[in-house]
Order: structure tokens, then C-alpha cells, then sequence
């Protein structure tokens, strides 16, 4: 059966099934009991109650760690094409809440060079400097400075490289075939990439010298990478990292992940209140054509992007998304007056996260891993 | 026509016909024209008038830059895999002439990645302890230590990384497979492999910002990776590097390239004097199967070992070694005469090359790219 969607880490198209992804991809789903498991350690993060963060692969082994007193380290990531977007936050803001529930140390890998092997057009001295530009949003979000360190695979590729190495031994092209859709006419750099992502999930024991694992809460599109990682994990003597998946981020435009190709359905962290009110007001909603109609016929906030924004990053008071729902149906409110409630919203959020990011450049140098220099 | 030989950087095997492999690889005779030119820098060396580094690639290019005031760089290596044997010498010998008639600078590539990759039993920390040792005996030849650098990729990877990747971009797994005989089984590590190889060549113009060219001395075993180097350098804005490639280095079995692995047809630089007299006592002589008989119809000193090194190595003096010949030929020396005075050769080299050996470990660090810690 052909698919009527596409998620790899590299491309994201169509419109997603979720559920139907979780089974391609064998993960488990999070579940009332997990859930409830959850909110035992704080009150429970929006994004898993709202099934944002929805997937997972072995948490539970990690939260039995965690209860029989073991730790484990949280590990994401960003590859740096681009300015950093809201999508691009939503799940940081997840790893924030871990880190602040869990008090567990934090490893975020950018990947530098998979940007420049990936994209035509970036060099890598694009791909370096807008890991820094991206160092500074992920920074602004408050991840403990003494427990968070920033790898830049390019600047930390001496202690990467032989871990690197160890994984290539293990993944033959077949595998790297199946899992990334590769073929012949792909390049042996990005064959090779896929074993810089496996490292950081291997860094803590190998410091260590025990076994800790990882858990890595990001975008359910990175899952390839990291089925090759815990397959090779056992035969290398480090333990399975486990996940926990996030859906893509909406575009402005209704499509199903917020895209920086697409300028005008991206709103970029250092976007000015101007511009954020110019890319709302063009948002795709499910308002109809007139005032009259959806007055008596409601909106669909299902398709909605403005609705969409709320529900994943804007408003995270369930009762309050509930009665903003409601009314839409209802036709009770316009899709201008929500317009003007995100834009208001994002531009009180981007007015502070500025600030902060500005001020993430004076810490920015001690996050980095290894002391490299930016 | 299926080949009775086979010659990858990775496998030597079979009864070499060396001109059906310049033929195979596209590379181009050092005739007399090219011997004729390379005698007005100096004595011609034995190994290029005895057709052992008999094959090229843009020699003359090279020549011809010298002459215009231009400069080159020497660039050869070693997989550290195993002790240092007389076979490795060989064009390390060459290159040191290289280096002493042109007065040019010289990158050393130690390969523990390549090594790690392409043996299985191997570990990182068995071929970097190699690579150590392996110094030692390429130091221990007289390389000039001011105009020498020594790389070893896992400790230069923060240097060579960034320029590997650029290779990678440039080469496709279809070309990987036909250049190497690469296919689905093989792992990722080996696919990516060649990109490190390559990045030696472009370090000097890296470094100097103007195209500086390399000539490489090596095995033409190595041409698969350096038809690559050749050519992604022009897409990447770097000088193509020219090649001057030598015959397999005979085993004392008989067979084509002395090899690690048959410890008994190989001679270690680390072998005592009874070791070596054990080794070439057994040797593959083209002697016969008595004394009267061989005083009779004389030896065969085509398919002899012994012979051969001292071809090779042992005896540079070409009156003096078409003298062997013919007293073989004739039946005027026996095969326990030839092996004893090459018994005595090769230790006589051994006693001061160990020497120079040990000494070499008080400049070892000196001589390391970019100040790496051994």
C-alpha cells in the first residue's frame, strides 16, 4: 500500500498518521497508565497529557531506574539549517520540564555536519554559525548551565570520532538501506552520518565508566536514527537509550511540520512583533469564507493552524483550550479575534525568550562541551 | 576474463601482472624519457631504475612546477595493523630520497580508523599502540623532523574531519562500490573510510591558502583511493595530487606482498639477528633439490625470495646484483651462500636501524600533527 505520508529525519511530508507511524515504527504508545505513572514525579507536562508527546520506546525501564535511586541522562538535539522556529522549541521546552522534574544532567548534540551533508547548499561554516544563533534559543529556554553541555559534532569530534567508529563497525549499508531509505546514488557522507547521532546517547558511560542510559525526548521523525543506535548498543557494551516522541509542530500554513524553507508559515524566535502579527494574520484556520457564515455555521478548529499554535506550545490550560474550541464550533468567536490572541500571546513570549537569548551568549561558552570554542 | 590477481588497499592476492594493473588502474609508465629527466636531480634511485616504482600519475606536473620555482609536498602513510616489517620501509626509503633530493616538506598519515575498520579483530586502542611502534621505524629512516609531520587520524580528526566531510558530499555509494567492490554487506565505517585518505592532499593548500600540490609515494595497491582524492579535488577547489607508485614488496614464501599475517614469511624491524637468520634459512629459493644438481643446471633467481630482497632492498649496486644472477644462473653459488650473505645484510641493517629506532622515540613527539599526544 503506498503511503500518503513520509517521515524521515530528513523529510517530512504528507499528512501524518500518527497511530499508523507509532506501528511502522514499532514504538509503544503512552498509554492512561503511563500517563498516570507520570504525574506521580510532578504535575503532569501538558504535552503528554494532550498526546503531543504521545510514543515512546522503554520508558519505563528508565523510570525504574529512576525509582531504584539510578540516574540517567537526558539527550537531544538540533540539526543547525536554519534560524531556530517555534517548532524547533516545543520540544526543548519538554527537555527543560524532564530536566527540572528529574534533576538529570543534559547532553544536546548539534549536528553541524549532518546539515552540511544533507543540505545542497550549506557549507559548513553556515551550519556552524547557526548552531550558535540555535545554541542561543536552546539556552534562553533555562536548562541548568551546570548540568547541560552543547556538543558541536565539528568542535567534538575528537572524543565522537572513535565512538563513531565502534557504531560504523556494526551497521552494514543493507541497514542503512532499510532504515534511511538510502540508495545507490547516496553519498558515503551521509551513510556515514547516522553514527555521530548514536554517540551521544553512549557519551555517559563511556565517561562514566558504568552503565547510564539515555533518554532522548525529541520529534518521532528522528526514530530511525535511534533504532540503529539501540541495535548496536548490547554488542558494543552500552545500554539501550530509550525514547519518548513528539509529533511534528504545525506550519502556519496547515501543513504538518513547521518548515524553514517556508518563511511566511515559520515564525522564527528573533521575529519582530510586525512580522509575527503579518505571518498570523496569513495563518491557515478553519474559519469560513464569511463573517455571516461561520457566525451560524462555526469553525473547525481540527484543521486550524492559529487553533494548532494554542494546543501545542500557547495555551496550556486545558479548560481554557476546551472553551476556545468550543466557541469556534459554535461560531461564538472569529478567526480574527484568535488571530490577535496567538499574535498577542507569541509576541509576549518572543518579547521575554529575546531578552533571555540575548543573555544565553554571556553562559554560552561555558555550556560548551569539552570546553570547544564557538 | 576473470583475473588470476587481485589488488585492493585492502587484499593482495595472486601472481601480479603489473602492467595489466597500470593498465586497469589507468596509470602511466616511468619510462626512460621520464627515468631521464628525474637523473638530473640527482643519482637516480635503484628503485626507480629497477622499475620498482615503475607507475604514475601527473608526475610530471609535479617536475615541472619544481622547475618553475614551485613547491610540493610528500605525502605517504602506513595502517598501522601490525609490527613495522621490510616491506613497509620500502617506499619510505624512497620517499626519504624523495625528500632529501627536492628539500620538500612531509605529511605522514598514520590510518588506526582505516586499520580498525577493515580488521575485524581490532580494536582502536590495538592500532593506535600500532601506529606508535610504526613511527618509530618511519622516524628511525631520517626523515628531515623539521619539514615532517606525522598524522594520526583519531588525534587529528578535529583537523581532518571538516575536509573528510566535504569529500563524502562529493562521492556517491555507486562509485565507492565500483571503485572498491563495495557492496550491501559492507559496513558503513569502510564506505566512509576513503574520505580520510583523501584529506592529506588537500591539507597543504588548507593550510597555506594557494595551491599547493602533493606527490605521493606509495603501493599502487593505494590508487583505488587516490583516483577518488583526484577526483573530487577539482569540484572542492584543491590541486589534483600526483602518484608515483611501486611494486608489492615480496614475502620469503615467494608470494607477492610480504604480509603481517604469515609471521614466518615476514621480517619485523624488531627481529633479532637468530630470528632473521631462522626466517631467511626457510625462505622460497628458485634453487634445486640437490647441490649436484643445482652446480649443474644453476637456479632460478626470477621467482626467488631471496633474490628478491636483495632486488628490493639489500643490494643497491646494480653491477653486483646482475653478478648474483648470473652465479646463480650458472651454478657458481649455492642457495645457503645467497641467504647467509643476506642474513648478514639484513641484520647489519637491523642492528643500526634499531638503534635509530630507539632514539626516534625522543623526537616521536615532536613530529606529531598539530602537537597531538601520543
Amino acid at each position: 500500500m503506498a503511503e500518503d505520508f513520509k517521515v524521515t529525519p530528513w523529510e517530512v511530508t504528507g499528512d501524518i498518521d500518527y497511530d499508523r507511524l507509532q506501528q511502522q515504527f514499532g514504538t509503544a504508545p503512552i498509554d492512561d497508565a503511563l500517563k498516570q505513572r507520570l504525574s506521580r514525579y510532578g504535575p503532569l507536562h501538558f504535552m503528554i497529557n494532550r498526546g503531543i508527546f504521545y510514543s515512546h520506546r522503554d520508558l519505563v525501564q528508565i523510570l525504574d531506574r529512576y525509582d531504584n535511586g539510578g540516574r540517567f541522562v537526558l539527550y537531544t538535539g538540533r540539526g543547525p539549517s536554519g534560524n531556530t522556529h517555534l517548532g524547533h522549541l516545543m520540544p526543548w521546552i519538554f527537555n527543560k520540564w524532564v530536566q527540572d522534574t528529574f534533576g538529570t544532567e543534559m547532553l544536546f548534540q548539534m549536528t553541524d555536519d549532518e546539515k552540511f551533508l544533507f543540505k545542497e547548499k550549506l557549507d559548513l561554516t553556515d551550519t556552524s554559525a547557526m548552531a550558535y544563533e540555535n545554541a542561543l534559543d536552546f539556552i534562553a529556554l533555562g536548562f541548568d548551565p551546570k548540568k547541560t553541555r552543547i556538543i558541536l559534532n565539528t568542535k567534538n569530534i575528537d572524543v565522537l570520532y572513535p565512538i563513531a567508529l565502534r557504531v560504523s563497525k556494526k551497521v552494514t549499508f543493507s541497514t542503512a538501506k532499510a532504515v534511511f531509505g538510502f540508495d545507490d546514488s547516496t553519498h558515503i557522507g551521509q551513510i556515514f552520518y547516522t553514527t555521530l547521532q548514536s554517540v551521544p546517547a553512549f557519551l555517559p558511560t563511556e565517561e562514566c565508566g558504568e552503565q547510564i542510559p539515555v533518554l532522548i525526548p525529541c520529534g518521532i521523525d528522528q526514530d530511525p536514527h535511534f533504532r540503529v543506535t539501540r541495535d548496536v548498543a548490547p554488542g558494543l557494551g552500552y545500554p539501550k537509550p530509550s525514547q519518548i516522541y513528539c509529533k511534528m509542530f504545525p506550519a502556519l500554513s496547515g501543513a504538518d511540520k513547521m518548515s524553514s524553507s517556508d518563511e511566511n508559515a515559520t515564525i522564527y524566535t528573533t521575529d519582530s512583533p510586525k512580522t509575527v502579527k503579518k505571518k498570523v494574520g496569513r495563518a491557515f484556520t478553519g474559519g469560513c469564507v464569511s463573517v455571516e457564515e461561520q457566525r451560524q455555521k462555526g469553525g473547525s478548529p481540527e484543521v486550524c493552524a492559529v487553533f494548532k499554535y494554542f494546543y501545542y506550545l500557547f495555551e496550556k490550560d486545558d479548560a481554557r483550550i476546551n472553551e476556545t474550541a468550543e466557541k469556534c464550533r459554535s461560531g461564538a468567536i472569529l478567526c480574527g479575534e484568535c488571530k490577535a490572541c496567538l499574535t498577542e500571546k507569541i509576541n509576549v513570549f518572543l518579547e521575554t525568550h529575546q531578552e533571555k537569548r540575548e543573555k544565553a551568549k554571556d553562559v554560552i561558552a561555558d555550556m560548551a562541551y569539552n570546553g570547544f570554542k564557538w
